[in-house]
């Protein structure tokens, strides 16, 4: 047992057992399904934030949430976020649980695959990215990039597979307005056959959104949710999907939660679920 | 006793502990200060809505919260709504708890006062509207509507009286758009030199909107907020408060609890808390 990096968090037994049952099943058996397990998982403020702007550093939720958001990590082989965040945040996406691969432990065992949503390739990293940083100290893994660009630029290519990351070239739709939509079951099939038996969506808010919409919602098979008791104000990242509507044109609730448990978490709440599906 | 009315609404004992720190005392003595005990409350969607659209019906939180809104009513001297909920929803704004004046006990003990603001006494009301059939059948108080207008119409005055109830007229201010603006400490101690020793604050969003600004929100002595694993989806009534920046124009959280305390009620949970000051 190497000694931990000054920057591991520790998650006590006593808190893991309420998350236990929104969890992955711990031995890895996973039914026929070609789908991983897919966990849905963000924090907001009061007024469904994530961040005070785009790109802002928003610290919202607690330091427990915090070690918490890294035992979820631990504990799904994957971790997905958009290119937005990516290029935003710089984000590590490595777990620093005590105990896990690079935390007090040789290999990187227990450490999740980023993978990064970029349909166009525009994620313009470096040897000084956190990600690539954290490989260099044997601390993560090298992200795979999700993109729709079928040949990627060679140099970032070669960069990203010397750190044994890659990209991944999938078909995506194009919504009316041109952006790019991921076609979620063909993703999680591609992640699955390479692999990943469970992964975490993280955000950003285009991700999350585009999840919690009625094509694809059916995928998660656990919501989790941190809420601060904060309110950001006007012109956050707020997390709202689309609105939906019933066969008379009313508008109803665009996703509900059932099994729901909610609990209280230092200042935070964590609310833990399943997606309602309508008949 | 009387048999309490089929709508009664039972909050029981084992639920009233939690919110009993966050309640006006009992004993209905106030300390020294011209204003009232006065609490923030509502319910929201994970997006923050409050319903689905202005003027929609939107049953958002389940029967157990539904019973602790009026319990909450049975503890406060008077009800605080914008006269956009009034004239959206009709609503009744009495309590329906077993127990109080009209639910079981003769006279109007426990009903509180509705107070509807109202700056240019826009809200037409009738023999027909829900507050004065209640007040008719002797569950609910005639409500105070505070305005801007001097000399309200002199029908709608006549009305309002025959119940108990009055205009109150007292003086706005206008924001740069034309919009009233309510003066709060004002109306507050207003509300108070007229009895009302505590107040809640109901809804809807620009009501809560204007007190959750840097100006007022030091009024509030609780904030009790409920939120439902449901998202109402983009479009909704929103609550979230004014964006608010630090000296060197950097976005910072508009608003923050302390002395926190998450409630699972139901599917649901309670939020109650306290509005932290920045020094």
């Amino acid at each position: 047992m190497t000694s931990a990096p000054r920057d591991a968090l520790e998650f006590p037994d006593s808190d893991r057992g309420f998350l236990e049952p929104h969890l992955p099943p711990r031995d890895g058996s996973a039914p026929e399904s070609d789908l991983p397990f897919t966990t849905l998982t963000f924090a907001t403020s009061l007024d469904a934030s994530l961040a005070l702007s785009p790109g802002a550093r928003t610290v919202l939720s607690g330091p427990q949430s915090k070690a918490m958001t890294h035992y979820l990590r631990s504990r799904h082989d994957g971790i997905i976020i958009g290119v937005g965040t990516a290029v935003a945040d710089d984000p590590g996406l490595n777990c620093r649980i005590t105990g896990v691969g690079g935390y007090g432990k040789p290999g990187l065992d227990g450490q999740p695959r980023p993978v990064v949503i970029d349909p166009t390739a525009r994620w313009d990293f470096s040897d000084d990215s956190k990600l690539f940083q954290l490989c260099r100290e044997g601390r993560g893994l090298a992200p795979w990039i999700i993109t729709a660009v079928e040949k990627p630029n060679a140099k970032k290519q070669a960069l990203l597979e010397k750190y044994g990351g890659r990209f991944i070239p999938v078909k995506m739709l194009r919504t009316h307005t041109g952006r790019h939509q991921v076609d979620w079951p063909d993703l999680l099939v591609t992640l699955k056959s390479n692999g990943l038996n469970s992964v975490m969506v993280e955000g950003g808010g285009q991700v999350i959104k585009s999840l919690l919409c009625p094509l694809y919602m059916s995928l998660l098979d656990s919501v989790i949710v941190t809420i601060a008791p904060t309110w950001l104000g006007e012109g956050g990242v707020v997390v709202s999907p689309d609105r939906r509507f019933d066969e008379d044109g009313n508008a109803i609730s665009a996703a509900r939660l059932k099994n729901v448990k909610w609990y209280p978490f230092g200042e935070d709440v964590v609310l833990c679920g399943q997606i309602k599906l309508y008949d």
